[in-house]
């Protein structure tokens, strides 16, 4: 074990091997790169919110990452391409100095997109040797390829969000032709609850917020088999949900006014049905497939109308199978869509499941030493734990104990719900 | 037990007496007036900011709610005095009707304080009467009751904070003469942990989101046997704690960056010392007291500079003593001082304190149906639970169980916090 | 004539005789008096928006005035009754001090009323024995009565926006009854232009802007003899006037739009007609009379929709009448109501003309030297400039040079319009 | 004389010859393109404030209008390339139908560059056709034509405000070596005033607000031989300009405080030095150019402060000669500088010059009927004059009566002064 991986506190695993890791980075990379073909330089350019980056800072951002922790930190011998590079890419490490002011990020036209993937080949290239040589520590260019994976997801999320703010509806890449897959009538799966060891175990990788593991108690619950879909959500539009207060979280119905929520973000509708935006642009709603773009207010509001509530993250780790296989981003499958029924539950592969957590540290959770220990610590207030993974996140990332995060309003991310219930 | 009870759904306790609802009911109605003997109607018809709401406000609506879920819904003779004010002074009860916009509380000059006393004393009449009758159901009173006494340390913060942006410092009552008291060093109280009762058992009153009363379970752990001071705070602030962005949760920096904070709410510092403005107006700083005013961003801060943490309030609850004796709210004792050391922990009297808890739905919680239900489960996002009570906290809201709640960003109400840590 | 008057600057005009300026004085407070008769402490001390300022405010300001450029400047024995107020009592005056933050003066519940009553004797025992003493500049004391009429207004307006605040429709005073007087058709007047002397002639009391007396020249126009009544207004938003950006000004649209403006501010529409909400509360829309509480935006978009334009304030002073009659402030009239035709244009006592022009300094304005020349030169920019007299204005005010402004959104004056066409 | 001519009302001219206004044309298409060569689709896409455009949005604009209201409304032949630019396009026409949000244009990534110079080119075959066949109303061409020269120097300074927000100080173009040219010392110029016949005489080209011509009086008054120089603008700062409320209107102190204002805009201040960002880099301060990039309240300010004025756009018009000559843009040549002194007047081809007078109509004018009447009437609220044009300004848009406007806070055009004073 390294030392720097010692140093950095990131959830200790057993060491990883050097040719897999090296397998990983190239794969990673080469996946990233995979996503941006066929985006032009106006499309990776510009900024279409405060909370989503454009494509091109993604891309540089990865980069940076493993110039700034590893070939900075850790190869003497490294030159950078651009001293400049250092500021400009930084996105929120406080104490890997100052940074460049978030939502102007959109306004960086130079370097160009050329010019950034010189930059992105740069470090590629010193990486690869850097590992080949045996010195870099393989753990923390673990965490950079996940880091890159979690950028892999946001670069479509984000790309989605800008495109959507073009009257013309422009296509990222034609959907595969899928067959409509019928979901099955959901059924309640049972859990008795009880002491449950919940957390990461540390034989594998896990950002740090993930553990440490540990036993808590559980009250028996009752999870729904599938996530809510799209019929179920017209149900609820249907019957005035978005309207009733009585649904509604006090802040919830705030933001719901003030941003006069009808619908999901990307639905459309025309005088005779609803259409929804994606990657693949406007398409027919799907009824079966799992409800999309939702922000946690309304899955709450939705809970409380359909008379169950949200999970807790512990109730979904509790009740996830130890083994997965779900529908995983494939190039061109890129909007959710009903998977196969596993039997159990279907968990991942469709939608982040909003739970009724708010994020917040396990017991005996410790922040690492360093700009690294600012990866999950310090967004552990006011935003609700997401569980399981969309149909854009990467199959590396769909683990049981992983915990995504956004803020209760955010909704252009890939999120859903399923539905809880006590037993009483 | 009255049909009303059953249906309210507020926690059901043993039946109370009519004669000592009675009693309670004065006793409320009278300590309210009490606080505001003193004040003109000058100051207590504008509103400071949107979060406070004038003091005319709160004796108006505190009737209101008598009124409303009591008298209008039960007394079938009872005539209203003014049907308009049944729009003016609901708070937030979505489901008991319209309601006047909160931030321009400030702008209803008319009814006058005069005539909200009146307003105030027809509404007095009538539930006297009531009551007295046998027909009130009881256990509404008490909530009534309990939700004046919760306006009642509204009223002194809302009037604090009016107060605080007059740069003539005006005084509300001049505070007793107290000796200082010296705080006795803190020493760290060990808990074991395991499996423990949370939630309130219900042979009293207790808000619906005290319960249910569960099992859950605890690591072992250590707390602080006393809050933490304004000479710690001190400390803080001179090792450039609030310039500091390891610190801080990221949401918490940019607010503190965004308000310029660079000390407690209230904190004004001279040439030479720091000064409080209080209720008493502007005093020089007892070292010796436990920090107040400060947001939950700034204790969360603390406590990482001093490489601890904020306790849960499950760990809070489970270290509670059962029976409480601290510094209760006399008249003219309106500061927050250092009480008496109860060989246990210094839990009361004193600050409202953060704890590293989101306030959510205990396992099982459900809210009542009807307007009453919005009492508590719509605010069940984005606050932080505080425990304890302050100088200014009703003796009676003292308890083990109560879960009081605020955004992690408010400063105006007394909120200091106590330290915590693991024990491994 | 005194060296004060000379370093002032103020439009050096006829030595004003010590006695008349002694009674202007005693008049013009006793009127400011009369105004706030039968209004409590709670209706003078909130601010119901950041353009307008509590009634306690306006009676310690324009108090402030005369100590601050009177008794302090020029009484070396006066005594000050609370130091703390002259930094309280500022409204805009940089040179004179620092100034208490505008948007919070309802924030200052103390002093209250009763002592800023007492503020105000206090003033004027000094103010009337420095004027008898002959010492005192006796155009500064008469700028200071004129500065108080301004006040006067504004206590009334920004009133009337307080007490619309309230849902409860409060009323100031029952207006008299007046018999409903017939506007008579309006008739186009004609003006054959050419070189015209414009401004004040120096011969009695104006304020700086009102001069330098300068020629200028103009092409013949027409005006019309009456202001745009509420008749006329009907017809416009009947006819989409408000919808329709194509006789909007650019700003004025996007300010329509955003505010959702569809009527004048305090018209409420009920089930069959339209109502005012006024100082004597809410009455029926009075169709006779002139429109009121209109922006310039309105206004000119109004003119647009007639095929007419504003008048030029050149145009409308060339053809004002030297010698005016018309209806003035007496208590108890406050709304604007149609007075007789004076035979050529009914100028005056109805309410302020918007007209075309930007409110600039004339050829040759130069501001006086130290705090008093603060007074109109530093808001010549983004204001239009009215002309005439409202309801509400002392007769004083009512004179063919004077120059009032306001911005081109702001409507809670007792603004109208008056249309002006080309001759060709 | 065609029908569409009398029809628009644009400024009524001699006929224009066709061979001549198609060579207009053409020169005029080439001009834009010179202008963006060497910009990349990263550089022409992002939206750097809402008061400025992306580069895109420019080059499809121009050609927007001329398919808008020449193509479309005149060439029945006419097949568009996409129905949908016609929304995309538009820029404020309301009669011209729907446009896309002003504040979003930085978010349309599609069309790309190469599509957008395809749908330009599409335009410039039709329209090059369209002219040659005699039906074109060859008045709006001409004015289309000078439209889009008001766009070629937009392009400039958005596309500067843009690059300046990138910290790496990226650069356009490198500038031609100049030579440093002294100016000589500033003398003032006199004029006697007197009725002057101002505004456009009808003969050649001019934007509808240029006239009617008509003639005014004006009092004795002086210009300043020259714009104020950096020189001039750094002993303002020294001086303590910026920080002296004195001089400022209150507007544009409110304006200065809140934005920090402390020097021109693009000024860089290091430890020894000031530098400008412009179109060709960081460049050290030329103190012999003329102040550029100044708010009409800075203009303003500085001018109380040197105890001047601003000239009026009158005396501005009535002082300028009637053939010029100066500087004008060629490429390269893209930061002002001084010109060579012509005997009268420094006028044209260094920056434009902030008149004291607000933007309003001249006695007379009418907007056309019509979408095209949406060209300047609009506008007349809240902005002031400038006069003479910058080194940015196409030769043919410097002409005596040319009225260009900017609000008043507006600060990323090539904006300065020259001072004027009475002649008493």
């Amino acid at each position: 074990m390294s030392e720097s991986f010692r140093s950095s506190g990131i959830c200790p695993i057993k060491f990883p091997e050097l040719d897999s890791i090296l397998h990983l980075y190239q794969k990673t990379r080469a996946a990233t790169l995979d996503l941006i073909s066929g985006l032009g330089p106006e499309d990776v350019t510009p900024q279409s919110m405060e909370d989503a980056s454009p494509t091109k800072w993604h891309i540089a951002h990865v980069s940076w990452f493993f110039e700034e922790f590893l070939l900075r930190a850790h190869a003497p011998k490294y030159r950078a391409l651009d001293e400049r590079f250092r500021y400009l890419f930084n996105s929120y490490y406080v104490q890997a100095g100052p940074r460049y002011a978030r939502p102007d990020r959109g306004l960086i036209t130079r370097p160009t997109l050329k010019e950034v993937l010189a930059y992105r080949e740069h470090v590629d290239n010193a990486m690869t040797n850097f590992i080949k040589s045996g010195d870099a520590p393989l753990d923390i260019v673990e965490l950079g390829c996940h880091h890159e994976m979690q950028h892999q997801e946001l670069i479509l999320t984000d790309l989605l969000h800008l495109l959507s703010q073009n009257p013309l509806n422009p296509i990222y890449r034609d959907q595969k032709k899928v067959d409509p897959i019928t979901t099955p009538a959901p059924s309640w799966l049972e859990y008795e609850g009880g002491m449950v060891e919940i957390g990461h175990l540390g034989t594998t990788f896990a950002f740090d917020c993930e553990g440490p593991r540990h036993s808590t108690f559980l009250q028996p619950y009752r999870l729904s088999s599938h996530p809510v879909t799209n019929a179920d959500w017209l149900r609820f539009i249907d019957d005035g949900g978005y309207q009733d207060p009585r649904y509604w979280l006090s802040d919830g119905w705030a933001k719901a006014q003030q941003e006069c929520w009808e619908a999901p973000l990307y639905w459309q509708r025309d005088e005779t049905s609803w259409n929804i935006f994606g990657l693949s642009g406007v398409q027919p709603l799907n009824v079966d497939s799992p409800v999309c773009h939702i922000s946690f207010y309304e899955a709450d509001a939705y809970a409380s109308w359909a008379g169950k509530r949200l999970p807790t993250e512990i109730e979904w780790e509790a009740a996830s199978p130890t083994s997965i296989k779900g529908n995983f981003m494939e190039s061109g499958v890129l909007c959710p869509r009903p998977s196969q029924d596993n039997g159990l539950a279907q968990m991942w592969g469709d939608v982040w499941e909003w739970t009724a957590s708010a994020y917040r540290p396990y017991p005996g959770f410790r922040a690492p030493e360093g700009a690294i220990g600012e990866y999950n610590g310090k967004f552990m207030a006011n935003q609700f734990v997401l569980r399981g993974g969309s149909a854009l996140t990467p199959e590396l990332q769909m683990r049981t104990t992983y915990r995504n995060f956004f803020y209760p309003f955010q909704r252009w991310q890939m999120t859903g719900l399923r539905l809880a219930e006590d037993i009483v």
